[in-house]
């Protein structure tokens, strides 16, 4: 058997704490499957009673970035340190040191995707991340490679947990966001500053990810449109498991003769949709291809140990191309460069609350605005009256966003409307 | 650019088609990806009429098996002309002739997969089949590669989709199984001998490969036990509805300290389980990883281009092997030899419908014989009586198969039980 393959690990956080975990767990599986052990022979990390309470070494840690990184016993380094600058020196130094990289570092990825894969290139080293996106899941490989004789139309995902399990919660429960939110808090399921989550950022950096790979066209997360949760309220989630639909946060990445269209937003879904049944922190990747048609990856978006899973199975493919002398041998496939459709050529149905005057003749008045603007009415339904005044649910045929944009304009100055409580889009149904 | 990368496509019926569609339509994107084109150029194939229908250049056609396996220049062979002992020779042949080999035969890998990743690994050839197992689903390399750092503890697949259909149907409609059997027949989602489907083989064999890769330990196709769906009655289905539980023909293998057991039958799903979602043609392989935790792979399991998508990944895969002289990168995975439980040591919870006399003391009796045979049950149900009998719907707590059976053999002969008249396993629930 071929001696040892050395790793340097950097960052003993969670992820890489459920990196050091899973390679002594497993160490037999593994050893036996690439034909060799994989060694952490050195970490970086700062905080030593993270050192201790997992009970790593002490000899192999070290606070100082370049006793990793120009270790020339090294071959392997993961990068799970998070954040943005810092991780992107350090790979780039370690690619140019001639060592392989393996990451889960969306923030960098969705930012910085194509210097970082370049300088893997230029130096013939794998950059490898399939934990970037959808924690544990298989998804990147699959996409890139199994699915590498498709033409992708498009990739929806739930690719957040924290916002999954908050939606899954009011929908089940029929509570607030702010309640469901602080009860996440105090569970774990999400962080003290949940902005990132909350807000779409966090799955409009992997929907950049996802759409750079499946239409061969970089995407970065500036560029990707994202909504986030919490303005939806409670009565919406109800509304539209009435009418047959869940709410989730989606990312949706899709090609059409006009480009490609990225976006991050609440949407209803029709409950028979495959993502639909994607609750709690779990997370699930539909892709479209016009040859496989329909398929999806679900699993644990996050977490040490899924994560980790992620990571090592990166680590061993790294292996594998060093010890054939053979890294590279898929590298970026972003060969070109699609134009990026405005939020307003984007083409959906629209779920809309309205509150208005309770009297004859005011969804004539709807109507007609909407009609001058080509929104077209597929369903009204009058929820409720309170007191004079009227809570109207409508959903809308497929329309241009801007359309629908310039109708809500029109229909604000409507006397008759007093609100425009919601404008929520309506995906997955069978004609988009 | 490289020259273009020759393949010799053995078979052109439903499958065969298909590759050379996919290889047609989409030549851009797959040559971008690979970095040179693929190109059938010599095809094994006797009917003329369907060479012709595809737009197939006869000049390439041949009903000579050596043109195609002995060329040269052919670098790559598929092979999909299915059944057994002609597709071993062609394969074992086209192996010897140093040729990397991808077929989707499950038939033949679930018998005969030792001699054939042996001869492979012997010439230095790889030897894929990712379209053996759920079509178009990417399942096979996901489970090898992307998650190799896992022990796996079970999968569990919907793998068959003309059974999936017909139970689909049956549930939705409340038709009987033949009824839909012979409307399935009529459009083509079931063949005219559907023995195979629906007793459970094709899914027998699917269950065979991927427990093989799981645990590491080859699985062949007669040790898979098996029971199909003929027998399923509607009714069933609809008080396993009542209870909470989808049913659908499944394929399970586990590993624990016992051995490893791998079956096909129909089982109780609870509804909230992923799998129990998967409807209609659609196929889906529900993984669970010490690491990972639960994952699930959903698709087409069948039809030409979903096939061919998963073979031309393949192809791209194999070829991009051949350029970097780097085949047999990892190789059969078959590490270990372990045991196989025989069924009776399989612990599962039942559900069964009896048809008992409707007076006093019957329950009693009934408890009395599973008690003795250690069979605890979990909710009994008296859903109707008929004249003087009455049919009561039980479920039990966790047993061994063999006690179960027990029990039911002593229960038979109780003269108050008119018939034992279904026994169907239930699965997926939060202790198995």
């Amino acid at each position: 058997m071929l001696g040892s393959l050395n790793i340097g690990l950097l960052g003993l956080g969670t992820v890489g704490g459920g990196v050091f975990q899973l390679l002594q767990q497993n160490s037999d599986v593994i050893t036996q499957k690439l034909g060799r052990p994989l060694n952490i022979c050195r970490i970086l990390e700062r905080n030593m009673d993270r050192v201790r309470q997992l009970g790593v070494d002490p000899g192999l840690v070290t606070s100082d970035p370049g006793i990793v990184l120009n270790d020339p016993d090294i071959d392997i380094i993961i990068e799970v340190i998070g954040g943005v600058e810092l991780a992107r020196e350090f790979i780039l130094q370690a690619l140019s040191n001639g060592k392989s990289v393996v990451t889960a570092n969306k923030d960098l990825l969705a930012l910085h995707g194509k210097e970082l894969f370049e300088a893997a290139a230029a130096h013939n080293c794998d950059l490898f991340f399939e934990a970037s996106v959808g924690g544990g899941i298989p998804i990147i490989r699959p996409l890139k490679e199994s699915l590498a004789a498709n033409r992708i139309c498009q990739v929806m995902g739930i690719v957040n947990g924290t916002t999954n399990y908050i939606l899954t919660k009011m929908s089940r429960e029929g509570r607030d966001f702010d309640e469901v939110l602080k009860e996440a808090q105090e569970l774990g399921y999400a962080e003290s500053d949940p902005s990132s989550d909350i807000e779409g950022d966090d799955a409009a950096r992997k929907m950049a990810i996802l759409a750079s790979i499946a239409f061969g066209s970089r995407v970065t997360y500036p560029e990707v449109y994202r909504e986030g949760i919490s303005r939806l309220s409670v009565q919406d989630i109800k509304y539209a498991s009435n009418l047959g639909y869940a709410v989730k946060l989606l990312g949706i990445a899709r090609e059409d003769e006009q480009g490609v269209e990225v976006r991050v937003h609440p949407a209803l879904l029709p409950l028979e949709h495959p993502l639909a049944a994607v609750n709690d922190v779990f997370n699930a990747i539909f892709v479209e291809g016009d040859a496989v048609g329909d398929t999806m990856f679900y699993g644990r978006g996050a977490g040490a140990m899924p994560t980790a899973s992620a990571i090592i199975g990166d680590v061993i493919e790294a292996a594998r191309n060093r010890q054939h002398r053979d890294c590279i041998r898929s590298s970026c496939t972003c060969f070109y460069n699609k134009p990026l459709k405005p939020m307003g050529e984007v083409i959906s149905k629209y779920y809309l609350r309205l509150i208005v005057a309770d009297r004859p003749g005011v969804l004539a008045a709807i109507a007609g605005v909407f009609g001058a603007r080509g929104v077209s009415i597929a369903s009204v339904i009058q929820e409720r009256t309170i007191g004079d005044l009227a809570e109207l649910v409508l959903i809308t045929h497929l329309v241009r966003e801007q359309n629908l944009q310039d109708a809500l304009k029109a229909l604000a100055d409507l006397p008759v409307v007093n609100e425009i409580a919601s404008m929520i889009r309506v995906e997955g149904g069978p004609s988009n």
